[in-house]
């Protein structure tokens, strides 16, 4: 959760500048090790974007940088770091440890951006481990750890039963990975991944050279 | 690839529209089995887009809808599908058969759009098998099946390596789940997959509320 500071109406970011926040942390983490500033114009044209577009969003978050050398490294990640609420913890609960499944719990990759992902759930006994519990325990798990965050990983033809199941047990998110479209109370949000899109909108941009 | 007519300028639907295309066609795709129209208005809700590009963007490849009913789902589909180029295949390949490179080779939701992913290589020849290779032997089959896509699914260290042998290899195209920054020639498209930064914009769409 963010500070009440952070979510004052004239310290809240825009919807779309707040969608892009991500990315340009991501960007940093990825410059070579030694980076003390970056520009904005490095950064515009490293992830395709407006120059001013950066601008104005890196001023809503961190002030504007220093002419000629633009950011410090280690400022702007601290700001985007708060301002994406990074430094608090979030967990998030698999459910469905088939492949897929596994190779997200397998993933290290999240707890960069302050989320932890400890457990998978899957209604099948025979895979059960000391991290992947049977679906059961799902909502003491959720109530007990408080989790806000939960996957889907299951069949298409599973995934409404499942978020139904997440949603009784309090989380505040679903990411998506079934192929399908969710019903869900408003205050829920859902947010899908679909592997195949991705890879799909690769072979557009391949086909129209752009 | 497209033909020609897809190709002229005057046919070339904007950057920004192509980008939304594959979201129609899978919007389209997840309606229940029996619907028969589908007006812009619903696609519109149903994507979080504003009616009017939504109305403009099938314009494009399709032209206008029908007054009250809106567009036929199997001519629209027939629509998407040709824009996308998706009835002719590509094939794509993996390089890394670890826990995701593993979970990417069984997905079956590729064919879908018009890609067929039937190969991972690794360097390790412990796990080849009839679907792993080993990685020396990625540019001949790069070479023989005329592949246009690599995946990379290694770790962040390897990426650059493993891209420069695609590239050496033929491909058009690199779909890299490494969080790295890949060098590659001006006619090499990259799209970068970073799951966590999924799971961060998920989180800080519940942080903020959006």
């Amino acid at each position: 959760m963010l500070t009440d500071k952070a979510k004052g109406e004239n310290k809240m970011p825009s919807k779309a500048t707040l969608s892009r926040l991500p990315e340009y942390l991501n960007y940093i983490r990825c410059l070579p090790a030694k980076t003390q500033c970056v520009s904005a114009t490095a950064i515009a044209k490293g992830l395709d974007l407006g120059e001013v577009q950066v601008r104005k969003d890196l001023a809503s978050i961190c002030g504007n940088g220093k002419p000629k050398t633009g950011y410090c490294v280690t400022d702007l990640s601290a700001a985007l770091e708060t301002a994406l609420g990074i430094r608090s913890e979030s967990e998030a609960v698999i459910v469905g440890a088939g492949k897929l499944g596994t190779a997200l719990l397998g993933f290290g990759g999240f707890a960069d951006y302050g989320i932890c992902v400890r457990r998978a759930f899957d209604c099948n006994p025979l895979i059960a481990s000391e991290k992947v519990l049977p679906v059961a325990e799902l909502p003491s798990y959720c109530a007990l750890h408080q989790v806000e965050i939960g996957i889907i990983a299951v069949p298409p033809s599973d995934a409404q039963a499942v978020a139904d199941l997440l949603v009784k047990s309090g989380i505040r998110a679903i990411w998506c990975f079934a192929v399908c479209r969710l019903e869900v109370p408003e205050n829920v949000t859902v947010q899908y991944e679909n592997m195949a899109l991705s890879l799909a909108h690769l072979k557009n941009r391949i086909n129209y050279n752009y």
